[in-house]
């Protein structure tokens, strides 16, 4: 078997020990005879899966008890439609009013599509700046009846990390896309209204899409929101509405028990850091890499840089590559290069990636 | 490991093929280095794993070139409010007026969800005859005007599977909910406008769902459509707008070649014709058991029975289990049994159910 470090944003590195398991049990799961695909969500032996993933999480992220844990399906760019339309109806006035922070192409992609549902206020952007940092929670201009706030914490494509929970007004609810770096670090879920994050950066397979929801804010639908993506509805079917991407779930629930054996989130963030601070330093260490990332806003999960002579790109991918260092080119959009180092990214592989980086800018 | 038959009405039953090929390339797919859990939806190697699960669908089906084929999320239950969602704006007056048979549990389901967005008109209803038949097409009251004909050509639940295809008044489409016998037989798409199927029953992992869309009604979704879930956005972005369930793709693309492999859906018809031959053959040699459904309506998937003596289900089911017979209790809204026999079943779990059931009578 070749060794790889595999620096893709998504769907990325799941931890060795979890894909063999999973390898192991493909054929009978505990003495069942059956694989978890084969079995139906309603018997005993999935239920018990379903139940531990859940706990797990719950504690993983100290999720407290008037907070409902949804395993959806659609990805966070689903939710960009199904948070307005299961949040719309706490306003009034129709169509609701939602405030945004725009910090990069996600919470751009939110904005766009909550455009179908609402009135959008853009009530920050760091789009003049080209989306490296996070304005300044003063300057931020928020409507007074807001039916939510939404911010994406951690902006994939351009590498901009919240290092700060935003304050809302009143009771409005605080709405985070945290898709890239849920379970990265410790957060304090009491302090946001609803979490939502797609699987397959941090958790698991593409296809499961985690929603972390107040008891209070279950009920505040649109009627035209689609039966099977209504949160209460959901809720209230413990994620059994529709048969759920049951083989997702029992990946993210094998990544739970090994985060959980790992120390948790807490020993994940330290080591997280460390890794984030080896790779910022190499690519800080001269001027033939950049990160444009204000250093305070920067991400600890996903490291966009450029080349400072972009005729390189191609050698230094090609060089990436036979060191089975892969996945490394940028986003279309924003070119350049990247480097996600989620949980699953061993130190040593940000390790070789350093070395890599050293020995191609001939230092 | 043990020996055992799953007749689980969905996730269901995989071939074992398909599963030890899946666990032998969990880690290492194809000298990658990384698991197909593990690859981005937009690199080389995935994408080869996306057309070649196309490419086989497209061969098996006879899906004619003017017909997309979308790989999605959300299941069966979320199509029901997505087809209402991506073809009510064929309707010049709003809410669009929609045509449903309703023979089952899951047509029932579509009615409500498809009421939402739309003046729903049954056309004709097997309510009355307890779900047991198709009423007879000559009886069916369609309007002039439908944005399209909606029916579900195998319920699940009650075991009453289409024997013909119905025909359309004018250039209304016809949309068949397939989910539990797609693969099963064959059939001719181009009489149809929109197949859509949940995977979980003949494809693969709960989590992934086809619809297979001919290109004129591609472009007629209501304003209020996420945006995520527009077939015609799909479509353009070869069912790659948000990152697919990517693992779930995959193990179809094993189950198709698998298919392909064993002489592909005329070859499985034969098979499944026969091992519902068997079946039925046994429940009603005498009055122990019973199946209520019209005999030419009879499903080939999906079994519903009753013993006379309801006393004795426990019994049976406990006798069941005891012999590697899994998953046999019926639905709950129906009660009795069920045995769903679906592609992957082979005809010796069949037979073993068969001698099973002659035990249990005392014959």
């Amino acid at each position: 078997m070749t060794q790889v470090f595999n620096f893709s944003a998504g769907p990325a590195v799941l931890p060795k020990e979890v894909l063999q398991q999973a390898a192991a049990e493909m054929l009978d799961w505990h003495g069942s005879g059956m694989s978890v695909m084969e079995m139906s969500h309603r018997g005993p032996e999935f239920i018990s899966i379903y139940k531990q993933a859940e706990a797990d999480l719950r504690e993983l992220l100290g999720v407290p008890a008037n907070y409902r844990i949804l395993f959806m399906q659609g990805g966070g760019l689903g939710q960009n439609s199904l948070v307005p339309l299961n949040l719309g109806g706490r306003s009034a006035r129709q169509p609701a009013a939602i405030d945004f922070v725009q910090t990069g192409s996600w919470s751009s992609k939110s904005i766009k599509e909550a455009r179908r549902y609402a009135n959008v206020n853009v009530a920050a952007s760091g789009e003049a700046s080209g989306f490296t940092t996070v304005p300044p929670q003063d300057s931020w201009q928020l409507s007074q009846d807001a039916a939510y706030l939404h911010v994406c914490t951690n902006e994939t494509i351009d590498g901009v990390e919240f290092n700060f929970v935003p304050t809302v007004q009143g009771n409005t609810p605080l709405v985070a896309d945290m898709s890239s770096h849920i379970l990265s670090r410790s957060i304090d879920v009491s302090k946001y209204g609803v979490i939502f994050a797609g699987a397959q950066k941090n958790i698991g397979p593409a296809g499961l899409t985690l929603v972390i929801v107040r008891d209070d804010l279950l009920d505040c639908a649109l009627p035209i929101c689609p039966g099977v993506f209504n949160w209460r509805a959901v809720a209230d079917a413990e994620s059994m509405l529709n048969t759920p991407p049951t083989y997702a779930i029992y990946i993210a629930g094998l990544v739970f028990a090994h985060l959980k054996k790992l120390g948790g989130v807490a020993a994940m963030e330290r080591i997280n850091i460390e890794k984030a601070r080896l790779l910022y330093a190499a690519l800080d260490a001269d001027d033939f890499y950049q990160n444009r990332v204000a250093p305070e806003y920067r991400s600890r999960m996903n490291v966009p840089f450029y080349l400072r002579d972009e005729s390189l790109n191609e050698p230094f991918l090609a060089g990436a590559k036979a060191r089975g260092l892969l996945q490394l080119k940028g986003h279309k959009s924003v070119g350049g290069m990247r480097a996600s180092i989620y949980n699953a990214m061993p130190i040593e592989g940000v390790q070789a990636l350093v070395d890599y980086l050293n020995e191609f800018a001939g230092r």
